[in-house]
């Protein structure tokens, strides 16, 4: 989409230096912009690129206003500000009622008139599909599905039966929602199933990454809450709970009954045992090890940083000895001991 | 599905104490449950739940037995017996037999009267579908797949051709069984690749979780035993065997033509290296890194569980150092076992 | 296929040493090979095997073939030969122009007379097939996709809008191309999506495997260079570069903007961080924890390989300990320089 700068400014609700009739239809890079893109400037490792940019405008913070030379949109936070320029320049479509002919929805489903259910999807009895819903093509949705108002399935999401969808979700190609979680009892050397009857309850503004999968609960439901955004690739156990707003990164697994708080990052490949406890405002580096709960607010880490394969070999042989190492040092603190005694003693 | 007491404890063959004429509906956990529910108690630290719960009967053990207040069904494995009245309870809606008028199925593959064929699902040449087989929507059964009898394709997976499955099976949606696996020759810079002809075989009672991939035999077969439990996103590398009643948590990855014995546990994200053996009860915990063959019975782990980050980049940097560390020790060694002899002929 | 040695001889353009009369018709392992079997011999490990096996036929080197007792080919390197041979025995099935009636094609796609598309897949507006390729069941093709020749969508692949596949590409089931990636801006505690405006664009010869994921990029493009192997279940985050001949095992994450060169190999269940630089010709090993850049050629590992679980948490321990284990060390050091002063004065 066109817009001036100046209507831009109202609409962004941020102070416009320059010429309000420029006008801008695309975001770009500082570096490979032209004159109808918008850009942004988010920190000081990229300023050098702003003298020369060929952008149209760019949104930046008053620090950096200076040495800009086209027109400016000044915020105290660019990068946000730019995500929605971006929306405006670049809109999600607007979904147009109705059903593919293609799709198989059953006569026990309930559409509202301004949704979408694209072609090849299926809508088993008793779903609830909620007004301006966009149902992309290949998707299924099992009996007793809700999906809130304004949420995008893609393309090709299974919710299983039962599965309840929050308002304003965005659901990626290949998610599984609400699959019978992983639990059985031993019968001798045999596994019996546990049937899985609670159900996945997603709430609103959430994002689920493509082939992402949230098991139902075995009893109780598996909960995730308002604003939680899954990167692709994300295992969520049988009755886990997640708080408002936390954020997992791609191939992060968390097992069965872990609840996480709210406001928490998770960066990728981060596993989770199960029935932990992870506090508020928690954060994670990528591949950590979770085995504990983590209740303080904080920075945590695990695993070893990739190294030439010859020096790890050595690290590694040491680490098994690390038990044995540390006797050793033991051992010649006593003998330093003693002999300080000994040569303390021969002094005297 | 209501049932009486009597009637359960006569069908889960487990004594009942308490009023035989109490009907339960549901399944439900000690803290939630009401009067038409069943519950069940496993150990000793949810005991202290047991006085005041609402449910209408409780499975437990013997020793926990006095502490209730409702009707018992008493039960060495309470878990296991809760599972099978779970079961009863909430059976799998059973197979009406058909084919639904949007699955694409070739005149050449043969489906049995009693099975469900679903929605938008397709069925290619010399596909054989047994009694009873549930095929959910939206699956693709390619040329020559067979699928044993009571088996369940709950919606959207893929059998490459030629995959069989055994009886009493559970597949996931999403789940990909047969792709060729990933064998290339090096041509100079170029990767050639090796043609995949042999096939993904699952033997009876195996369940496939969401997503999970399991890849044909470059020459022989891909062979996964009888019982064996995956859950999702797991990766089985081509000519990889399983041995029966093995289970894996979600995230792990099998690389090609390692075999594992029966019985095995291995927890989630655990990533085995290529033609390694392992053993007969041999359990790996979460996201254990196999490299080697593993054949005695046991339990083995790796990886550094997480830590505040601070501390972490610490032990990171002695970690690289730990061949140093080590000399250094050894060096301190020799000096105080020189300054002992110093010191003792010193004495003498 | 059934083809003489001769002429296969002549095909693969390799001195025969026997019997050229010798027909074969498909490819077995030197054990279980019979009369109509070629099979191979690649290293010393399986020497043992060649004056037993029942092959028609075995591809091996000049230094192995005076043990051999059937007719041989010869070959500098056996399994690259052996890979050509079995493309030859097991071609893939040529692709019969035409499109399936159950497909739903918008009237703006373009797909060339010899292509196919399969039944149940989606070709959305302005979506572009090339000759000969092949579209399996259940595909979904975005809005402006387009297919390069002689590709092929084996199943259920997903392309999102704007993807762009080159020539020759193979592509599993589940793969989902061109995901919008995973990119917000924070907004107090709720996450503003930035919109991903880029496309995931993939060179020749590329080979995505199943459950794949490799995202769009958010300005500029996600850009997978000719003959890039990707094994299943790999996360590809926005605006990462992958060089020409790169291969990637099962499981492993690249995250956003990372830039990864010419003729790497990264092994299974990998995590790199983002914007990182990856040199040409660099190697990880399983696991590999990869947090900064990489530009020598080499090998690089990280990760603590499985041991016993009651060994690993003592050394777990003591790496918690490390950096004081250190200082211990250190004072160590300190207190016998101090001694050998002090004994050195008392021996003079």
């Amino acid at each position: 989409m066109e817009i001036s700068l100046k209507e831009l400014s109202a609409r962004l609700d941020v102070p416009l230096r320059g010429d309000g009739g420029v006008r801008v239809s695309r975001i770009a890079q500082l570096t490979n912009a032209d004159a109808n893109s918008l850009a942004f400037l988010g920190g000081s490792k990229y300023r050098r690129y702003l003298p020369s940019t060929a952008a149209g405008a760019v949104i930046l913070s008053e620090a950096d206003a200076d040495v800009a030379r086209v027109p400016v949109l000044l915020s105290d936070n660019p990068y946000l500000t730019f995500a929605r320029a971006a929306r405006i320049l670049h809109p999600e479509p607007s979904v147009v009622g109705g059903v593919h002919p293609t799709a198989v929805v059953d006569p026990a489903a309930s559409v509202d008139p301004s949704a979408w259910i694209g072609p090849l999807s299926v809508l088993e009895a008793d779903v609830w599909v909620g007004p301006r819903v966009f149902v992309g093509p290949g998707c299924i949705l099992g009996a007793g599905v809700r999906v809130g108002e304004d949420s995008r399935l893609v393309a090709r999401v299974t919710l299983c039966a039962g599965t309840r969808i929050g308002r304003r979700a965005l659901l990626h190609p290949g998610a599984v929602i609400g699959r019978d979680g992983f639990g059985f009892a031993r019968d001798g050397e045999r596994w019996v199933r546990m049937p899985q009857v609670g159900c996945a309850v997603l709430g609103d503004d959430v994002e689920i990454g493509a082939n992402t999968t949230v098991d139902r609960g075995a009893i109780g439901d598996t909960l995730i809450g308002h604003g939680v955004k899954l990167d692709n690739h994300i295992q969520i156990g049988h009755n886990v709970e997640i708080g408002d707003n936390t954020a997992m990164a791609a191939n992060t697994g968390i097992s069965g009954s872990t609840r996480i708080g709210r406001n928490c990052t998770v960066a990728g490949a981060v596993g989770m045992a199960g029935h932990l406890e992870i506090g508020d405002d928690v954060h994670f580096t990528g591949m950590a090890m979770v085995t504990r709960s983590f209740l303080e607010p904080g920075l945590y880490s695990s695993g070893i940083p990739a190294m030439r394969s010859a020096d790890w070999r050595r690290s590694v042989a040491r680490f098994r000895q690390l038990d044995e190492l540390t006797r050793r040092l033991r051992h010649l603190e006593a003998c330093i001991d003693t002999m300080n005694d000994t040569i303390g003693r021969g002094d005297s």
